[in-house]
Parts: C-alpha cells; structure tokens; sequence
C-alpha cells in the first residue's frame, strides 16, 4: 500500500474534543471546504470532529509554514481551486502540518481553540469554483441494469468495455449538500401517448456518484499519460446526480442527457484528498474473463497497487411522513465505489487523449456506483425496475420514484481493519414541488 | 421592424478612415471584444474598421457617462461578463454614446484617435469568461443529412420537431479565431475491424454554427419564458464545432458526443450585439405543413416579428499547398442563419424550462447552419456524404475531410436593401498535425 505515513496511525487522537471516533472527520481525514461561520464571509477551513478550523486564521497565527502556507496563501478568496492547482506537495504539506497542529499531544494544542467554528453554525458552499463538470458512466452493473430495460439481449454497447464512456455535464445547477431540489418541468412523452406533454417530471430519480476534483490541469493539446494521472486528481466527494428520468427517455436521442440532469448536482462540500483515501486503495479488479484489454492509453499501472477505492456507500431515504413519525431514514442501497469497470487515473487519461485541457476546480463524476445485488443498486430506476416494482418504507409508503419532501442522504466511509474510519459527511437535499 | 434607431443609419460616415464600407465594422456595427494592444495587457474594446478603440480609455478621458459609463466600469477586468450581466439598457447606451462619439461629424471626433489601436497590431481573446457551453441543433438540414447517413428512412428522429435538442460542451477549450487546432488522438472503430484502434482522427471536420452569448441569466429553478428570452441574448459571434466523426461515431452511444468534439471549439472574437442586427432581423418561417406545433411553453411571440436572423454565412477553406500557390481560399459552402427550426429564444427557453440556470457569459451554440442544397452543407460530413463524395478545390487537390495544414475560415454577414452592410469578423483556424 503506497504513501502511508504517520498521519494514517489510528492511534493518534486530537485535541479536538468529539474528533476521535468521529464517523467522518477523525484526525486522520482532515477534507479541505469553504464555509462561512455565523454571520461571516467565505472563508476556507478543513473538517474536524464537528468543527470547522479556520485555514486563514491559522496562517495568520503563523501556524503554517513553507508548502502549507503557501496552500493557504493560493486558495485565499473563498474558493479553493488556488490550492488545487499547486498539487499533491503543497496539500500534503498542509495535510501533515495540520495533523501536527490537531494532535493531542501537539505543541501547538492550546493554539487551536481559537480557531474553531462549531459545523452546526457554519454555512458549507461548494469548495471551488467549477469550471467544467463531466460525468462518466464507469459503474458497470448500472450501465448492465439500465441498458437492459432498453435492449434485454444487449445491455452493454459494444464501445462499453473499450471506452470510458463520458458526457459533458451543467456546472451552473451543481449545488453543496443541503440545498434543496426543485422538482423539474420539462418533456415528456408518455408510453400511451402520440405526443409529448410539458409538466413536472413525474419519474424524479437520484444516481449514487462519487465526485473527482481535479488538480493542477494540463494545457489544451497535451494529455495527460495514464501513468501521470493520479497526479492530477486533489480530492473525491459524494455527487447526486438528480435524474429526470421521463425528460431523460424523450430528449437523450441522439445528443445525449440534457435537462434531465442539469436542474440540479448536489455534492458533498468537503474535498476528501488522495492522501487520507490513501488506506483504502485496493486493487482494481481484475477483468471478467473474455473482456477485451484496454487499449495502451489506458494501461494503468496502479491497477494492481490501489487503482480502486474501498468505499462503503450508502443511500438512505426519508419522507415527509417518516419524519413526522420520527422514523429514521430508511436505507434504500448499500454499494461500494470498488464497483467501477474503470479507474479514475483511466478517466483522467481518457478525458484528456484527445488534447482536452482540464483545469484546476473541474469536477468529474464517476457515474453510478451500483453494485451487482438488487440491494446495492445506485438508482430508483434501477432498484424499482423503471417504476415497475416498488420500495415498501418503513413508513408503510411505496416508492418507484422520489416525491416532493423526500429527501435523499448519500454517505461514503472508508472502513479496513487497523485503520481509523473515515466519511465524507452527507450529501444530502430534499426534493421540493415543482414551481 | 422592432428597434431600428439613427445608429441603423446607413448614411452616417465614421471618423475612423477606413471604417466606412468596412466589410465587418462600419460604425454601424460597433461589436464588443476584449484586446491586447501590442505588449500590453487585456483590455474591452469595441471595433470600427481596421481599429479597436480602448474602452477603458474613452472612459477614463470622460468620454461615456451615465449607463453607458456604468456598462464599462462593470466589465472592467479583461473580460465583458459584467457588462453582459447589465443586460440590454446599459449595452444600448454604450452603444449608443459610441456612434456619437465615433461620427464623422461628432463633436468629440478629434478625441478618438489617442483611443484607437491598428486592430492588426492587436492580439484578441475571448471576450468572456465563459461558465458553460451548450450546443443545440437546430439546423434542421444538418440534422436531417447527418441522420439519413445512419438511419436512410428516419432522418430525424421522433423528439426532432418538439424538443430544441442540445447538450453540453466543453468550455475549457473555447479558443479565439487564430488559435491553430491540433488534430486529435483517439479511439475509433473502422467498420473493416473488429477492435477499436488508437490514432490520430482520420476523419477531422468543421461545423458552421453561431454562437450565442448571456446576458443577465435567471437564478437556478427560475425558468425564463419564451416572451422574455430575448433579454437574455447579449450577442452572437461565429463558431466552429470542430468534429473528429471517427471518435464521435464510437463513443457517443448512449451519452452523446464527448472527445469528439470537446478538443476545440473556435470562435470569432467580438460581441455583435442584437442592436447591430436589428435590421437583419426577419419572420421565422411558418413550419411546414404538417409539422407539429411547438408546445405553450416554446410558442415564441417573436416568431413572426423577427425570431429568426437573415445572415449570408460562408465556409472559406485554404490548404498549405493552395497558400504556397498563392490561391485564394476556396468557397466551400455558402449558407444562412435562417436554417434553424428552432429560434435562438426557444432554445433559451427550453434551457431554462426544466429551471437550469444560465450566467452571464454563457454560450450557446446553434448547431450547424446547413441550408437545404449541397452547396450549403455545413460540415464535410454533409458535403462529401461521409467522405464518399470528395470535393475538389482550386488547386486540384481533393478533400473528403480536414487535412494538416488546411485552414477553415467562417463569415456571417448581415446584408439588407437600405443598411449598411456588417460583419462579424473572421472566425478562423489552422488544422496542425496531430502530436
């Protein structure tokens, strides 16, 4: 396992009170965010336990020093995409000295107080500016599961296991975690009808994604090598991709999703990095038997080493009428990111092939993350069969797809024995009526 | 004819020499761009002739009051988003104060030379930053000619006449005419293989569309109504959707194009803004007999008062050996901006309906502006059938697609009885070989 050190020891605790054993932002995370206390402008900050330390007032403090400071000193308005340019030296840097600071037994430790906002009184907003956002389609048993509603003796194209199939996707409607969604009008053309109809969609959908956040970039017309890859990812979140799935069936023909994705993207605020995945990487698995090899440009090296992430992911659902009742969110899926045909450095490597330029802030999504059970699926259209077969909730309600005042929570942890658990906290909206 | 003022005024000579009967920039004109004067750095600027005047410098020489003044002091910093967001009232008055100011018989005329910069000692950019790109495709002869290659008895598919099909493109690599285009590496499927191959695209395309910029943009979920789409179009400029068919004809089932055309986008650099095409303004043409009607929600009230625009566009094409003969460039296609079945408020509209939010800055793009003959196909894809019917140029040589070395030259023009005659400037590239 490459690139452990000693701010992967699970028996570091931190001075932070409720940071250890902490289910997503133990001392052993440290995901980087923008917030804005109560009251206050953007300002960027890193998770730990549930509190927010204030990046800026530490540097002023004079806690930072060389690549750290200079990490800081590059984000500086509000966003972090200064930082995600400089690379992986720079945010390791950052990431080690703020490990330093929180540490229990720091030096610094009675430095810290100061510098912490409670998360429940802060504000989280996107952690970067976004510059393009595409989404990939690298989640294999989805791409199986909703290609066989449409053709049941060919569910994958043939380009499927050549291609890492992708799109461009809206930046403008990508929202942080707890912004509420707006059930979309838009076309459709209902099985039963000669026409199409304009209203609100009636087969609203999430998708379970994790999102890449891209680092330094590269210039137009120079790719970037698959073995180059990794070096050009700064950090993963959990991404909704929201699904009009009626829109979707009448306009996808032949351009491809449109308004049935881009009235909303909900992503978690905060940028998990590579380096606190670091205990999670696995091998990528091998390819089903008779699959083809990818072609050379695609050859990734880190395949064996830790091309795949052991995520644990979560899906939970609640209702209006749950909640009133005081239930829990249901869990509706349990998938793993490990089910990807395609690695990210193979995303990275083919996204830019052609020359196209990627730049600091971009974001990537990885396409649903289903798995091979019923249970694990990433979609209501898949999980209910396009509507066919519905969810019974613990409320005693049925779903085939989402209505107005459900609300969806996405979770992600990384969990291996001899390490500390990590999350990535939620990614969560509730769905609003149509206007 | 909505909007027609005294800067329509074909008989108003400017006191810039050279501007009047310029071929794109009489003082009829006067599109908005952003320049670098000859080492200097970004600066707005407007076109007159073979000049560009400083913006910032008339403002600051107390030339501009009032909106006018608000208008340059919005955009400021080497990109025009700020003065887009104003929407139209401060872009009239600009507009306006700069025919004043630049009149032959003005009464500031002797203050505009120290303004004024040779437009051939300038470099241009992009005059926006641009947040996201969605290209449609509403060129209905393009759509019908490319869908008869694939589908001989349904060109079009069903949604064709109901929905403003579009989807998202790649900002990130949106160039200014004048930036050379590298052939692109990628994957591709000859029919005569089994396998797909890895290589530079064999089969390199342009496509003739306009582009459209954003003005004021709405808030996410808050659609924009078809009656009042066109506050939101800033100006037009041309665009070519450079395409490599090899790679689009393998990757984009089932999620559309992706790296066949996200390599490079090229587009014309000034702003020509909807006052400058009043004139050219004309009725959209009654859909055919038999056609459906576009749903409420697409029912433009501007169809018939000017919805559409009378433009004479042309695709110019030179090769290194027709340059070294010292030939000109070949007309390779001649064709209108009235091609398109959708108008550039419907797409707007549709944009928007499902509540997708817009910014300033945005663009969009038409699709290609095929007309109904072979002469007026725009993308060799129609011109050759698919590369089966070479064309054949000037100095002998024949293309069936994009060769190293050949350089693409689009023009619109606005012509009309009774007006002078505008332009948008060349929107021009040159291929280089792949790397």
């Amino acid at each position: 396992m490459a690139d452990l050190d000693h701010t992967h020891d699970p028996s570091v605790r931190s001075c932070v009170p409720g940071a250890d054993g902490h289910p997503d932002f133990p001392i052993q995370n440290l995901p980087f965010g923008v917030f804005s206390p109560e009251g206050g402008g953007k300002r960027i900050g890193v998770a730990i336990g549930d509190h927010v330390l204030d990046l800026a007032a530490a540097q002023a403090a004079g806690l930072l020093t060389g690549e750290a400071a200079r990490a800081v000193a590059a984000a500086g308005d509000g966003a972090l995409n200064g930082l995600l340019a400089l690379g992986a030296g720079p945010r390791r840097a950052l990431r080690a000295q703020l490990f330093r600071l929180l540490r229990a037994d720091g030096p610094d430790r009675d430095r810290v107080p100061p510098l912490l906002h409670a998360a429940a009184s802060c504000t989280l907003h996107l952690p970067a500016r976004i510059g393009d956002y595409t989404d990939f389609f690298v989640g294999i048993h989805h791409a199986t599961n909703t290609g066989r509603q449409f053709r049941p003796d060919q569910p994958l194209l043939p380009n499927y296991k050549h291609v890492p199939v992708g799109y461009h996707g809206r930046a403008s409607s990508i929202r942080p975690s707890g912004t509420p969604v707006r059930r979309p009008h838009g076309q459709a053309k209902p099985p039963h009808r000669d026409a199409p109809v304009f209203g609100p969609s009636r087969r609203l959908d999430y998708e379970l994604e994790l999102g890449v956040w891209i680092g330094p970039g590269n210039d137009l017309g120079a790719p970037v090598p698959v073995g180059e890859a990794d070096a050009q990812i700064a950090g993963f979140c959990l991404l909704n991709d929201w699904s009009a799935r009626d829109i979707q069936g009448w306009e996808y023909q032949p351009l491809g999703p449109f308004l049935a994705k881009s009235f909303a993207t909900t992503i978690s605020p905060w940028i998990v990095t590579p380096e606190a995945l670091a205990p999670f990487r696995v091998p990528q698995a091998p390819r089903p038997e008779g699959d083809p090899a990818p072609l050379p440009y695609l050859l990734d090296p880190a395949d064996q080493a830790g091309g795949a992430l052991d995520l644990a992911l979560e899906i939970r659902l609640s209702t209006a009428s749950s909640r009133a009742a005081g239930l829990a969110p249901d869990v509706v899926a349990r998938s793993n990111a490990r089910h990807m045909y395609w690695t990210v450095a193979q995303m990275v490597a083919h996204h830019t092939s052609g020359g196209c330029n990627l730049r600091p802030g971009d974001l990537l999504g990885t396409g649903t993350l289903s798995g091979p059970d019923p249970e694990s699926c990433g979609s209501l259209l898949e999980t209910t069969n396009g509507g066919k077969a519905p969810i019974r909730l613990m409320s005693g309600e049925e779903r085939r797809f989402l209505e107005d005042g459900d609300e969806v929570i996405l979770t992600a942890r990384g969990l291996r024995d001899g390490f500390a658990p990590i999350g990535f906290g939620p990614c969560r909206a509730v769905v609003l009526g149509a206007a």
